[in-house]
């Protein structure tokens, strides 16, 4: 069994690491750490868990020791120093936080005002986003897991840039967010008679996730790519839709468009194409791994509409955690993560 | 006191109009007409009408003949016959069906399979869209009232096509509206537990208010408008949230953008132009009239993101029918419509 | 015009109140105060009401000097030096706070911990349940609005009890509010994820409105009369839904019952007797100021019960402050209030 | 591996048996059948189970003769004939409709409109709540598996009648539902917008589910015990509330009832006792076999609130079935079942 500790544990992103790893045949949770609820146990933070999980919340370094595997669920800028710890101890460590994703260290200091603060771990940290670095992160100790947008909107453009049959320029990713993206510390957005029956966008145009999503796409095309990223936040728990336009290269048609997406994703378990004509849903990946993608044709505009629809919390966050997890322990991507959506 | 009579008062946007009638100060209901309901009070349909409007369902001839103006809530293909007949016996009459706003009879075919039964009909038709046509409303007996996206994209577009800010080509409308727009007929898709806590994008590329948004940019801009059109059905009651894009022509500035929009909107008491940074809500307009618009640029890809806010029960379909109504009958646009959205 | 101030005006009930008062054709807001806001724009904490309230918050004695009529919405406690300020002004003062509901000073020590500070000041406060204390309010200056819950669930009761149809042992009230009855400050079990989709009962069996509802059926009844009270919280934005229980007195048939519920509410605007059959439905009055009262009798084990409706911040808070302020200026009870509940 | 074949598998039950199934290590699907659906794919109905199951849909006796167990869910009146054919041919048969729940025959004469059509086979069948009857469930192959209020309401009271701490006579189940207890038919009180936001009780007093409760109380009591039984309709997707009221024996204290429902639930996996002072919320079983059951004192009135919680797919169907199933076959009764609730 592997021993896996999560730091940050009473978070969404953590308390949904503690879910899956529930059901994880080959893992167990050895330790869970947070910093506000340290000492007690994690069912009197989520009652949902009680009987099951009441483990009581420990300090980071106790997480560290008794784990072979250590997901850290923390704010940015707390992830380097643990890394470093976790690397010289031998251990797997993967960050759901934002420290390791941004290969250029610019790029990192201008989004979040921070520096890198060992360059050599920066280079040996893989981008766990699985279908695109599978044998890179099977060979790594340090994982930075993507972001929720970051994974939903690439998986719904990869294919079309890959292929050149999509221009480069003018991408919009219009995306829509449940409100656990926001975590679980309440703020008046998010308070329920603010939100319920609401609807808006939010950092428009200056969400973090904006050079994730362009990385991710330059490498995929060979050149520098510039996407325009519009979130807006959902009134429902989970689930994000990635709305994608780019323009058609002259020539191609809807049939081109539809076969580069099923050659894409044909081995992929996660990734599903579905069927000409239907849509990605929310509601058709909740609490699962998957990330349902759909591709749509406007010949009258000559664009194509690429939309994707994942689970924040599990493909954007945890689940994505555990399959890189799977991967670096040469286990099957599937193990722990082969669930059914609930179809209501 | 204006006598005003509803054809299809049981269905979504006739029930909304009964409810604004009820508070308007110069006009009042003088008969309703549902085909499924007819001989049974409006009140068994819609309890929440209950001691406030128990008036009996009858026929449209009854309907027309006791009023002075007469709004229609019917399925597209049932209007033209109607107008004819108000028309003809001096009554105003104003469409909020699809029969009336298109003005080129070919695109009315392609789009909805029926042809023009009366030419000059359609020429005294004017588009009730208050904001662009007000004179043209004050002389016409005929209006066709726009649909809901087809309220909320131009709104967030107009001013900066029509001062050049963008580029007329790669026009994108991202649109998510809430439930009450697919009408009060249970389907599956509307069904509760199917759409709650879900979103997907339907009709991509393919919806009937494409060519009703491209003919009225197209007349704003002078030349002829493309627009990539993608509605979403959100799981809310109403609202209809456009982020719309555009690519800034050059040398175009943030401050030209405000300032356009500034300029446009000053004398309009329905439309809203939020402070720099806000961006509309569907949250804040619910119930009443307004149309919040916001607007924001992205430098780094040279683009305009507009929003725009509206409800589509009301600026989208009974209330826009109402501020019509009161140009026609040279009232203050604001009577029976000076509402405050509840905050909450 | 009446002069209306609100204190408080940046909490749930405060700018339920301004949206109310905006259409009320015989009374202006005079002026807002908010400690939290203090100098800042109603419209700046609640962007619905922008353009069409953008007051300046402005301090308690700026309220209460410059309006005719004061509602608090205050926390209890600070009412009562208040009140006392604005009955040596000369004004009429509306506490929607709790110091003055309950005529007991033993009571209100036990339950908010408070002594009464100056015993004149309640002797003159009149418990503003319009229904029941009609005359007294019209000759009183000081208003003791009533709670949310503490208006549904009487409204439920009161036919039956007051007619002797039904025992006054074993009553039980299963309420459930929508989420602004907890107030616009977030908290962990009003953070959108945690509340949405749930449900669950709180403070059961002890929460402070079963003091002030025991105190009002106690009067109808004429003997003490104590009563199960069990609030839960729904995820929706508003209504209160009372579901209440009593045992019949032998012989009552559910024709007495329904025959003196008739009776009871014939000449009562806002209170609304359902058709035999049909539940109230908090779907139905939201918005507005009406309570829908529906009563069943379960043959099989004797038991009343009696389901009323009410939204929680109209006729639960701002709705009825207002017509008691119609009913002490003299006013029809309706004026400003007479609106339809949207259908949808 | 149990063969596992479902009929009725496009309805919301046999959906869920479906989505539970796929994860039971012990059991795989056989065969699914479904009326209204017949030779179309269980994905195209439910586009959540894309690749996952897209077995096609055959007739019933396709499924009987495929499978080791098959679970009915199926309307009334079609359960007969089918458990007749099962029990000729050696087949577990798990009931999820209502024909084999009463077994008095006049009761479900009355509340059904239809006889027994073979005494025997209503003999050998065995109601499924096993927390009470596991030892009779072992040694049978025909179960009827109680419906979602009935499995609710008796968890919440059980231990207190049992223990003699609360008067059998007026007793009161107020139970809460979400949607999906309606079932997959669209209808006009499912229609998004007419629930969404709303609360309202129905069929009060003369539901269905009553007679089943009073049977299953009956036996725990030993004599004849008759309910107050009022169900709501939730806008939530799943889960069921039951807050249930019984009047206290003289004598019994809180720490008395405390002490019965540890007694009674110490070892059940499935049933969660929750800390005292906390309540039972549908939040924390979503998805899941779990009943949570919290217990409260009013001592002012003496009156025992005793509230439980389920996932009424779950335990209130599909999980409980598969719960039976794992009796009868002698697996450990968490098989497949094991999982945690979603915390949000």
């Amino acid at each position: 069994m592997i021993k896996a500790g999560i730091i940050g544990a009473t978070g969404y992103a953590g308390a949904e690491l503690v879910r899956l790893l529930y059901s994880h045949p080959e893992a167990e949770i050895a330790a869970v750490s947070s910093v506000s609820f340290e000492g007690q146990a994690l069912s009197s933070v989520y009652p949902a868990y009680l009987n099951l999980c009441d483990m009581v919340c420990e300090t980071q370094s106790d997480v560290v020791n008794k784990s072979d595997v250590i997901f850290a669920a923390l704010p940015h800028g707390l992830s380097q120093e643990l890394a470093k710890e976790c690397d010289e101890k031998g251990k797997v460590f993967i960050d759901l936080g934002a420290d390791f994703r941004l290969e250029d260290e610019e790029t990192y200091k201008k989004w979040y005002g921070l520096d890198f603060i060992d360059h050599e771990l920066h280079k040996k940290a893989v981008y766990g986003l699985p279908e695109l670095n599978r044998e890179k992160i099977k060979n790594t100790n340090i994982i930075a897991n993507p972001g929720c947008y970051t994974t939903a909107g690439p998986m719904a453009l990869i294919p079309a840039l890959k292929n050149g049959l999509i221009k480069k320029e003018g991408l919009i990713a219009d995306c829509k967010s449940g409100v656990t993206g926001a975590g679980r510390k309440p703020s008046q957005n998010t308070h329920y008679p603010d939100l319920n029956e609401g609807l808006a966008a939010y950092k428009v145009g200056a969400h973090r996730h904006t050079p994730e999503i362009e990385q991710t796409l330059t490498k995929v095309c060979g050149e520098k790519v510039d996407i325009t990223f519009v979130p807006h936040l959902l009134p429902v728990n989970r689930g994000i839709l990635a709305t994608c336009y780019g323009k058609l290269n002259e020539g191609v048609t809807a049939e081109d468009v539809y076969k580069a997406y099923k050659d894409a994703y044909e081995g992929e378990f996660f990734i599903r194409l579905l069927p000409k004509g239907k849509c990605a849903d929310i509601h058709n990946i909740k609490y699962t791994n998957f990330c349902d993608v759909s591709v749509f044709v406007d010949e009258h505009t000559r664009t194509l509409i690429a939309i994707s629809a994942i689970d924040n919390m599990v493909k954007g966050a945890a689940g994505q955690a555990i399959q890189n997890m799977n991967i670096v322990f040469g286990l099957s991507e599937k193990t722990g993560l082969d669930m059914m959506p609930p179809a209501f």
